[in-house]
């Protein structure tokens, strides 16, 4: 094996490869890079447990093959290398039969190659449910849904973030049971009716890879996993198993009042309020409204004090006395959630789930289960 | 007690005194900030086990006082809400015994007070002994030498920076054992003759608050401690205790040979080779030379591969043969000390003590003991 490849395209590449490497030391072939050059391709290839990704260069500018081959190689170290490499060009050679010796200008690297036998026999098929999206709307969902998943494995379903196909709308859906996000969105095809659970990660992952806004993106679908096709990456993830809730009947179809806000001003009033308190699930902040229209937030700590916020809404549509409480980091994350600058808050109850909706974000919903408090 | 604050008079002040805050919890008095204000001044004041810092605030366009008094307020707390508030100005007042009222534009925060019985009585004395420096100056034999210090509790001593002043010199000189740093000022004035051996940690924490390049410092040494005063800010630390080891003789008067580096070249060639290793005190990195003047570099993990790094010097004086190793990570944070574009390596021998000097830092000296290696 010979060739000789652009180090920022190289390392473009690896960068996106290391997504897949497992940290889990157990498996030492799954800390590795597959490296396979063919007649007129090189593949980078990673694996673990949930994903697989395959990127490919091809024969050109970039990269000259002189001799075919493939080495398994300790990823973290491959990866470190290339990003410390001070030149334009980088030959790699396999030197002995244990032995890849990577060339870069005054820089001279003798790399032990792994064993190949433990690393998976890997296929990155197509399928033939395949859902075409624009790479922005892909990121999209993702941004808008996937934090409000479960983060316990309890419940393994709900770890990941339901996508459902019909006709021309894609619904992503993602709950832990106290707060539930959803957004859809529509494709330019008809697709067949199809759903699938995709893990938090997985998606967290993809979303760093996929940068190009105006790329298309191919999902294709099987019963136990999913093929993601970006540009020169193919992105495998294993799917969740098992029956996703109905989600459709917890939005409330009637609210008692709403009231509208400027988002930023929200957030930064709400992380004021809870100074005193860390921002974890269970920090609770407290809305009181009365008729003149007058917001108060509130959040104590017994044991160092406590804030109270006002702010004025642009818009209340019922003037009434009430309050409801619930968590701070679930409301800011919903709020943040939002490209609108104005938000609207839906009630219908002290103690009934409130929806969250924003003029310039169609179709997304946020809905957020309160706590009772005294 | 209730005046009215500029908040970010008050926040920068806060800064300040946060680096003095405990963050031991058993001692709850140590993690607060105990606030006096006098009829025309405010003062600030946190300490710990090894550093007292008092700011004061003067009454004026940013302080007005109304009512005398003082607080002791958790630390962290007053600072995370200073930090946060959104406001001009803030406005402080004792509610009820226990509770300090916070007002600010729409925030309106209650404070539980601690008890002030456990805060220790300071006092902030000046001495007979006091030595004048520029702010730049102080900070410039800190970040010269501090880095070089001891981490290991076995030898106290060596866990601080020993500062000598004679005449009109000072020098500040730190060693582990393993390397020495020694870097000296000329002062304008003469000074009388001492010594002291200041806290590694103490005089990071004062480099962080010393921002002003163009201002006098003035240290005042006591016996086991010493105060330093610079603008509204009053630091005062602990000495440490027993008798610094004679370092004078232990820098080499005369040498086989040296070689002078462009010192970024030379620390970025360094990082190539360690790549594989990780940048810690027992990394090795083994320099050779030969006659035709080419100096390498080499690094080897057994389990991943090793490195070689071709560097051209800028010049050699007795283009020979030898080799010598050391810690990656004492020669990099030695040439890191320098201002020096160029940086010169003097060797006497492939087991002594190498030195290194830069044209551009006058009286700085950075020395290290090599590593016997097969």
């Amino acid at each position: 094996m010979k060739f000789t490849v652009n180090r920022d395209e190289l390392l473009f590449s690896i960068n996106h490869v290391s997504k897949a490497l497992s940290a889990k030391v157990q498996m030492p072939a799954m800390s590795g890079i597959l490296m396979e050059v063919e007649k007129d391709i090189l593949y980078l290839t990673a694996t673990n447990s949930d994903i697989s990704i395959k990127v490919s260069i091809l024969q050109g500018e970039n990269l000259q093959i002189e001799e075919p081959g493939s080495v398994l190689l300790p990823g973290k170290y491959l990866l470190d290398a290339v990003r410390k490499i001070d030149s334009k060009d980088i030959t790699f050679a396999i030197f002995e039969e244990t032995i890849l010796k990577i060339y870069a200008y005054k820089s001279n690297i003798s790399m032990n190659i792994l064993d190949k036998t433990n690393f998976p026999m890997l296929t990155f098929d197509e399928s033939n449910i395949v859902v075409n999206l624009k790479s922005e709307q892909l990121k999209r969902i993702i941004r808008k849904t996937s934090f409000a998943t479960s983060l316990s494995e309890s419940k393994s379903v709900l770890m990941g973030v339901h996508l459902t196909v019909e006709n021309t709308e894609i619904q992503s859906v993602a709950t832990d049971g106290f707060r539930l996000a959803r957004k859809k969105i529509v494709l330019d095809k008809n697709n067949p009716k199809t759903s699938v659970i995709i893990p938090r990660k997985s998606l967290e992952e993809i979303n760093r890879i996929v940068e190009d806004f105006e790329c298309t993106v191919e999902i294709h679908l099987f019963l136990t996993k999913a093929l993601i096709k970006y540009k020169n990456i193919l992105f495998q993830t294993r799917l969740i198993e098992g029956v996703y809730p109905n989600t459709q009947n917890l939005i409330p179809e009637n609210y008692l009042t709403h009231i509208k806000f400027n988002k930023t001003e929200l957030i930064n009033a709400i992380e004021r309020t809870t100074v005193f308190t860390n921002l974890e699930e269970n920090t609770v902040v407290k809305i009181v409204t009365d008729p003149n229209k007058v917001i108060k937030l509130n959040s104590v700590n017994n044991e160092i004090g406590n804030v109270v916020e006002e702010i004025t809404p642009i818009d209340v549509d019922l003037a009434i006395s009430f309050q409801i409480a619930c968590s701070a980091k679930y409301l800011i994350e919903a709020l943040r959630a939002f490209d609108s600058t104005e938000v609207t808050i839906h009630f219908t109850g002290e103690l009934k789930p409130f929806v969250l909706t924003g003029e310039k974000d169609d179709n997304l919903v946020q809905l957020i289960v309160p706590i009772r408090v005294v």
